[in-house]
């Protein structure tokens, strides 16, 4: 090596020693007889001394030549520093020079390489590798080595075995998201990219391999919301022999392995919540249990008092805000206009103060008598000095709506602390949701989940309303209201796996052509199996405290699927495309 | 868990337990009272007894109806056997059923799902989920894993950080067997998979994380030879601040490390050796040295006597077989018609009989006397009893011919035992290659490659027939005569990168255009780095004692890169295609 120490490993206990570093200039002061660098790598930052006289003219004239960034080799003597500081690991010490040598000079960075950075977006995407040198984002990184490995440790010493699934497969026509990539050897045919390992992992159960896993790319080429990107990283698993309360138990295991190893945060029981309670009292599938403020209806109490918007509604619910009574005008006006917002969508807001004196004050006194307000308030649950929050109109919009309003409420009472975890298993998912537009059932989860009760799931055809109230025996792991896994126990059984086909809408040749190996290697001794996914690149964010992936990703691409430091994607040769039997054609 | 334990844990320890057991019937015997059915999972194989009376009618109706391969859950007491099999790790007990259930029928295998089975190539593919279940397959799938493994524990030892660079990046031209992707984002642009990390690997190191590794896919759209894929993994890694000395430390260490605990072996110190040595003694850039028989040349003393072969001949080389001076016509014809095979190539071959008795007999006794025929005994080293065989002709390729017949002679006389491991570095390769066809220099490894004499290949430009002589500071990791890696110490300042794209045959403009974002980062500090990425297929085939990569790969293609158990690649919706702005244009 080069050095013999790194940048942030030398201690009081080292002085005398003669070290030799390498590192980048963080910070150079030149006080004439005396020049001080501070000299910086991943490990951490030491200060190095020139003194004039003692180190070499060669190393003085160097030492001054060295601007921010610029890559340096030094060699002195380890030496107590008289001014310690307490902030650095290697605050104890300092590094007396005698003699440095520029490895690498450098141009002056377009944005600082410091924990808050004046870069905007773009120039640090542009210059990724000047921007992963900064602290935060390194941490960030080293956060998802760790998770990695402690995945890895986790699922190694339950017997998971790691295999690589193919990432050249099989395009599907209800994929219609995919990448695809042409065939030079096969002309005219394509491979695609997987959406996710499934059907592999799928098929080695049936080959008996009793525990899969993989941390693994997977790809979807759909519009990009600020937080998606087309490339990701699934931590992807499968078991064989398992009912839904083994899967919890492992993944619930490995999430709390993870929680402890990684936070150092022993996690209580993971507690659970169905589908149907999660739409009613949080109106999201996904509901952020860090704090309370569960939704209550009011329609009964709310219906036949002359109020019309009440009454033409299908469903009025609200919640209750703690302490809000004083909020004012303006406060509440902010409100209105949150729901009103074209995102969620609400044409107004009820609102019913509970004053500390005991008096109730709403914006519909006109309708409702005090009385009545009070009967509002016992349903609430709510005290004097609390604020009710109704909405209404259509129910499942009417939730969604509200949903937006309880974590904005929840996010103002700083009631979301990024430090705290709430974990919960979202279960008994609906196995089926009916498309009105295109008249057809469409799969909830994918199609190769099993219905909680299979028997009913036979009986019914594509054409049974009755197969909207089947729930999937699938789960989710939520974590502050973000989605961090989910997954299923499978079909199995060729006849029924056929017939989710069925309801569906596939024809048999459909069926046949895209998923006929799976159907067929259901004939030879499948075992019952299920598995999970967790969105890895979600799950370092959640752990590092952020709401945005993209700073857990190396080289992240931009919201047009763009990476604007290496220019991706971009024309290629016309030579090259012959070669791949297809053409541009782009349509007017 | 639908069982209680795995088929292959119990043991005389577990009798008297009811268990429950679920795998697939590996086989069954019914002798009439008695059914015996060995149950098989990933974990091995129990014995079921199920005796008429003493099992419930319903568990013997379902024994009698499963056929091989059909899943089932049994239930029953550990037993003592009578009749223990001692090469079964579950050979002292077996389990006497008390109930059983099919969980799924099988249909019958095309091919046996045994170690030894009767399913040609083709169809193990395409139902290769079915030849997973096989044992060796297995195995070596385990291995993989296990490798994989050991490679991470090593490797986070020493600091190294798992970082996952991206899978869509850019084509270049000189990639001409990048596989591409259209993008729908930005129609007429495409994507291109990644032939290796190498230059996010290198930005990483600007970035300053110091030591990277992945084990990664990486992917190559070209012409498959028996034992390529178009997708394959690597183990990747980078380090920062090293020399070579630095390199082969670390990642000898690496093969010591995994040798140890994959195989047991404590591997002693790596040889090492220069590519002009291999070349010189072996005819090869990746000798197997498990055996000597080093080349000899004869030039001198074979030339000027009157054999007009050996007089035109550029060289003239030879090995020396041990103890076959007893070879048969028959043989030394086969070991003719060997080096005359089109795939080798030699015109013909020159064979030196030194007999017990202490004489000498030639193919060209015509030619040479016993006297001199002595001298190149002398030269070879040979004892009576030995066999010399001598090739001639232009060097390169006679060299390249010698290679070929010292294998095959090596693998006669039985010397490259699968189960003996020999490892060696190969160092100081050619920087460049001149092509004569196309007229320009080419990068032996790539074009980052440092030079190891920086100041003279500065020097010259892309007409000096010296750069020929300038060394790479490149090294290749041999094991057994296959390469299982190779790296270099990288360029790391935008001058020498510059020069090597300029001798490479780039223009400016192609050169920015290309590796802009690369040269750019080496002006912000780039520090010297060097790396190596080893082949991890071949890595486990070879820990694995097997020619082909092919069974350790989960799912691999065949050699016109399909996989023919899914049917890919192939045709996709013509819809699908304009929204990508591409179609397909096949030439006649």
């Amino acid at each position: 090596m080069l050095r013999t120490h790194t940048c942030g490993e030398l201690r009081s206990t080292h002085i005398g020693q003669s070290v030799t570093l390498c590192g980048w200039v963080a910070k150079v002061r030149d006080k004439g007889g005396m020049i001080w660098l501070d000299l910086r790598d991943r490990y951490g930052i030491t200060q190095l001394i020139l003194e004039e006289g003692k180190a070499s003219a060669a190393s003085i004239e160097a030492a001054r030549k060295a601007g921010r960034e610029f890559v340096l080799k030094a060699t002195g003597t380890v030496i107590e520093r008289l001014a310690k500081n307490a902030k650095m690991l290697t605050g104890d010490i300092e590094i007396r020079i005698e003699s440095i040598e520029i490895l690498n000079p450098a141009k002056i960075p377009p944005f600082l390489i410091e924990d808050e950075t004046d870069g905007g977006d773009e120039l640090r995407m542009k210059y990724r590798y000047l921007d992963l040198r900064r602290e935060p984002v390194r941490q960030n990184l080293l956060l998802r080595h760790n998770v990695s490995k402690e995945t890895r440790n986790y699922l190694d010493s339950l017997n998971f075995i790691d295999v690589e699934t193919p990432v050249l497969i099989k395009s599907t026509p209800e994929g219609a998201r995919d990448f695809i990539v042409p065939s030079r050897m096969n002309p005219g045919q394509f491979y695609a990219l997987p959406q996710s390992p499934q059907t592999f992992k799928q098929l080695l159960m049936v080959s008996g391999f009793d525990r899969y896993f993989q941390i693994v790319k997977c790809f979807r080429d759909e519009d990009l919301r600020a937080d998606r990107q087309p490339e990701f990283t699934q931590i992807d698993c499968e078991m064989s022999f398992v009912t839904r309360e083994d899967i919890l138990e492992v993944f619930g295991g490995l999430t709390k392995h993870l929680f402890k190893k990684i936070k150092g945060i022993d996690l209580p029981e993971i507690k659970r919540m169905s589908y149907d309670d999660a739409m009613k009292y949080y109106g999201c599938d996904k509901p952020d249990i860090r704090f309370d403020m569960k939704f209550v209806e009011l329609t009964d109490l709310a219906q036949g008092k002359g109020f019309p918007v009440f009454d033409s509604a299908e469903l009025v619910v609200g919640i209750v805000a703690e302490k809000c009574a004083g909020y004012t005008r303006k406060e509440v006006d902010e409100l209105t206009d949150f729901v009103k917002r074209p995102q969620v969508g609400a044409k107004g807001m009820v609102y019913v103060r509970y004053n500390e004196d005991g008096t109730l004050k709403s914006s519909v006194d006109k309708f409702y008598t005090e009385e009545q307000l009070k009967e509002w308030a016992v349903r609430f649950g709510a005290k004097p000095g609390d604020l009710m929050l109704i909405l209404s109109g259509v129910a499942d919009k009417t939730r969604a709506q509200l949903n937006n309003l309880r974590l904005e409420m929840g996010t103002r009472l700083g009631l979301r602390d990024k430090d705290k975890y709430e974990v919960l298993w979202v279960l008994d998912f609906p196995l089926l949701e009916y498309n009105e537009d295109e008249k057809r059932w469409f799969a909830m989860h994918h199609p190769f989940t099993s219905p909680g009760d299979i028997e009913a799931f036979m009986k019914y055809d594509a054409t049974s309303p009755s197969l909207g109230s089947i729930y999937a025996n699938a789960y989710d792991l939520v974590i502050n209201g973000v989605e961090v896994g989910g997954g299923s126990i499978r079909i199995h059984d060729k006849t029924v796996q056929n017939k989710m086909f069925e309801v569906l809408g596939f024809t048999q040749e459909e069926a046949q052509k895209q998923f006929g190996f799976l159907l067929e290697a259901f004939e030879y001794g499948a075992p019952p199996h299920g598995g999970i996914a967790f969105g890895f690149d979600r799950l370092c964010s959640l752990f590092g405290g952020q709401e945005s992936i993209r700073d857990f990703i190396a080289f992240p691409k931009n919201t047009s699927g763009r990476d604007v430091m290496i220019d991706s994607p971009s024309e290629v040769n016309p030579k090259q495309l012959e070669e791949l039997s297809v053409a541009v054609a782009i349509k007017k």
